[in-house]
């Protein structure tokens, strides 16, 4: 029989020979479809017969209706009722909490010889969602993430179905192409000329990082891919003593040391000082080291400050050096026409680091690393295996877009933005970044007028709202000489009766020579205004006695 | 109100205040749960009222019942019926391929301004599903991952629904002691002494790899990760011609250059020559560089042979070399008391990769990197960011598993696994490990028995198989000098065929010398010696004519 795509022929009767269907099955599992609708599973032609479903043995990795039909019905509308709906209502606790030692004693975790039934598999699924923390609930504001988008889930849950490896178009076509036109949107976004360029999906903002110092790396020196640093001067990088620290974890693993990082110092606002950063530049050269990148970030993870992307920009065409921009946080608010002002200058990065799961409340993980320059990326990366990459196929390889990633395996992180993106529009996405931003000016100017708040920023420029709660204890004994001493003590306390109490979960920190203030984050856009009053109201409930 | 942790009472009447409350929701939305059942939400105490669900914004990223709840159920009926069930039936199609042009057209990718409803949303899904390859389908057989495991599916849905990222105890409390618990369990079935040691989950096992050269070059030289490989003599690793592509890759990534990976000759088995190693060894110590570990491999990619770990064990004691074994694909048959001989000499090992998404059918992504030795992965990568690992929390921050990592946010992958073996137990994975490895057998009897098959391995250790299928026109043909040359276009033009009609997928490649012969691959244990016999048809049918 010749090859043709015509062959798969929707009219072509199935042969069900001597088939053994149980008939109460058959008329869902075989369907003979309409040509027209793409919307159908295609019969396969052939002469092979069906097995009866029951002879798909109890252990078996292959779904089987009778066998798993009801009990994954059971299990979903639970996790539609607990850990969807339930799990993101106010009037509901955001943790349960237990200590390590009671929870361990409270689940039921241990791995044993003999399998359980489907009614303790459903038990166990709900002990799972009662003693997890809620970070879909309203009052989850603890972390740079947050939300369960219901058309996040539903991509993740597709994905999931459809257990895909996005390597080769020929195992993962659909994705290949949701990738590139996701990626060539938010290249486009970003401002990078007729949105060309490259990009890829990470798992998390810190490997997106990572490839940044990589393809700068070999932008500087390609022959490092194969000879590495070995004989080489010492390499040198810069970024602002407020970036994440994913930076310096990245220079260790790659081989570079987080010596060779550079932090600079950061203004009052929380923003790279462009005069230490060249002064750092003209440092490493005189000490004959090789720097070669400077990493801004569009959004710090405690403060939410914004580096200076223009000026930087500038003394990386003086200097040669590759711009990366670490907008894992802030790329969100290039959604929107009134925040995208805070990336200024964005549009002139070599590369940027842009986590949908973050400001935008993709579900985890959902974290893209977009160039501007294309090829770099695979000429960096690729190994070219001949299992996987093979260029005698019968399609175009270069839809085989895997050698780009330093991953083989890897999930369609895309498909939950692309249909959040769908189900939202760029409008209703430009609209939850509206929405995040604007509770977060009204929680600022809400605590700015309410006593024992004290902000440190005055103005923050993301949605991390960062704050001293001053028990009436404190207040007016800011000259005492223990006051700080005294002051960091209370956001782990009041931290500590929120987390026992569930009530809420908001992160505290220090920061440079500062006591430890709590740091609260919006990415939720079901959050209200009113919710912003809670969490002041809860403060002052959780420390006023301290 | 003094913080504790009798404060969360479930008894404590929810002050309902003026909820605006649609009736017809609020039983659903607000129940008042009994004490001892565990596995309700608890109630939060309090008096803030619950939102109107009817304020919910549409573009809100928080599920609200009234605009969301029958969206949800039918995009899941749709998911269950056509991606789990239909995609997984012998008589439907492995991919109804369309060339990326085509597919391009076919599918509705663009993102707009504007959203699109619920009715074209569910249009989309059904979409995706048609054209995307069925990964889990019994005839997929072309990776080294394939099924979706019905148990796996629902723990990787609950983790979607409750998006955790597992950094802290704090906000991953029951994945945080999961991990452990399955993370010890693996090292138990190794053979660690006492499952001692350590382990993280990684985002694939090229990663786990890359884990394993950054602990074994930290422990050869812990001032690497401040000062980097600058100054140091050149690093040298080893591992076999055969090995994945992820070591070298890894190697360029981690600044230690892929010409440092000294590749050493396989034998006619495919495994590693034991003589080489100590010869390229030795040579690596004549040349003035460093040789600091051997990556030995159980489970190679293509042919499935397993490397002769006592002797190379004997080899790195010789010359304090790490050994780390990348059983990313082989780890499962340390499960079944008939095939973990394998491995024998694995616990010897300071590290190994062990996927659960490849031989034990787990959902992509679970790999596991897990070490001998306690303490060093946290001291080789630790950042100690102080907003995200704080040591004055109220609980005992050895629960803070995170900075082991790389990643910073990081999925939940452990759910999966661990449901997966609640379900079946661990006899039940060993049934699935046995079935495979008999599947692969019967298939490798059957074949030596047809005419017009040659085993490119006599005996596959492991359940890839490997072959040539010779058309009548070949056979009988081998001593002609272009032979080879035209033996090497058989499998591409066959693998074109099998495509485009989507009645099965199976692999194809060259290695080294050989010209490109089939790659049969079994994980999925729902997948029988029918299907076996199916195979060898299919080949015969879409081959005969060429």
């Amino acid at each position: 029989m010749p090859a043709s795509a015509d062959i798969i022929t929707f009219s072509q009767p199935l042969e069900n020979g001597n088939q053994k269907h149980d008939i109460s099955q058959s008329y869902e599992d075989v369907t003979v479809e309409n040509k027209d609708d793409a919307s159908s599973l295609s019969p396969r032609p052939g002469n092979v017969i069906e097995k009866s479903s029951t002879s798909v043995s109890w252990f078996a990795s292959l779904p089987d209706r009778k066998r798993h039909f009801q009990f994954l019905k059971e299990a979903v509308d639970l996790m539609l009722e607990k850990a969807v709906f339930q799990a993101t209502k106010r009037n509901n606790l955001v943790v349960d909490w237990r200590a390590p030692e009671e929870l361990q004693k409270l689940m039921d975790l241990d791995l044993s010889a003999d399998r359980v039934s489907h009614e303790k598999l459903l038990q166990l699924l709900k002990d799972i969602i009662h003693y997890s923390v809620k970070t879909g609930h309203p009052f989850f504001v603890n972390q740079l993430f947050s939300s369960v988008d219901p058309y996040g889930l539903v991509g993740q849950w597709l994905g999931d179905a459809l257990n895909p490896s996005v390597y080769t178009y020929e195992v993962s076509p659909v994705f290949t192409l949701m990738e590139e036109a996701v990626l060539r949107e938010m290249r486009h976004i970003v401002g990078f000329p007729d949105a060309h360029g490259d990009g890829i999906f990470c798992p998390g903002g810190s490997i997106a990082n990572g490839y940044a110092i990589s393809c700068a790396r070999y932008n500087f020196a390609p022959d490092i891919k194969k000879k590495g640093l070995h004989g080489l001067p010492r390499l040198v990088l810069f970024t602002s003593e407020d970036a994440h620290y994913s930076i310096k974890k990245m220079a260790s693993l790659l081989g570079l040391g987080s010596d060779n990082v550079y932090l600079i110092r950061c203004n009052a606002k929380g923003k790279m000082d462009v005069q230490h950063l060249e002064q750092e530049i003209q440092r490493a050269l005189e000490e004959g080291a090789a720097p070669f990148m400077v990493s801004a970030t569009a959004g710090t993870t405690v403060l939410g400050a914004f580096d200076p992307i223009p000026e930087i920009a500038d003394l990386c065409s003086k200097y040669k050096l590759w711009l990366h921009i670490d907008a894992a946080w802030g790329g969100g608010a290039l959604m929107s026409k009134k925040h995208r002002h805070l990336l200024e200058g964005i549009e002139r990065a070599d590369s940027v680091t842009w986590n949908p799961h973050k400001l935008l409340a993709a579900p985890q993980q959902c974290s893209t690393f977009l160039l501007r320059q294309e090829g770099l990326l695979s000429a960096c990366h690729s190994a070219s295996a001949q299992y996987l990459f093979q260029k005698d196929k019968f399609y175009d390889t270069q839809y085989d877009t895997g050698d780009k990633h330093i991953q083989c395996g890897r999930r369609a992180d895309v498909l939950k933005f692309w249909f959040m993106w769908k189900a939202k529009g760029t409008n209703g996405l430009e609209q939850h970044i509206d929405t995040v931003f604007d509770n977060a000016a009204y929680f600022t100017e809400k605590i700015k007028k309410t006593e024992g708040f004290r902000m440190v920023l005055w103005e923050p420029e993301c949605t991390n709202v960062c704050f001293w709660y001053l028990p009436p204890s404190l207040r007016g004994q800011e000259v005492q000489h223990d006051f700080s001493e005294r002051l960091h003590k209370v956001a782990p306390r009041i931290k500590e009766r929120m987390i026992k109490e569930g009530s809420m979960m908001v992160t505290y920190q220090p920061l440079r020579n500062q006591p430890n203030f709590f740091r609260l984050v919006l990415q939720n856009s079901g959050v209200e205004r009113a919710d912003m009053d809670y969490f002041v109201q809860e403060f002052e409930r959780l420390g006023s006695d301290l």
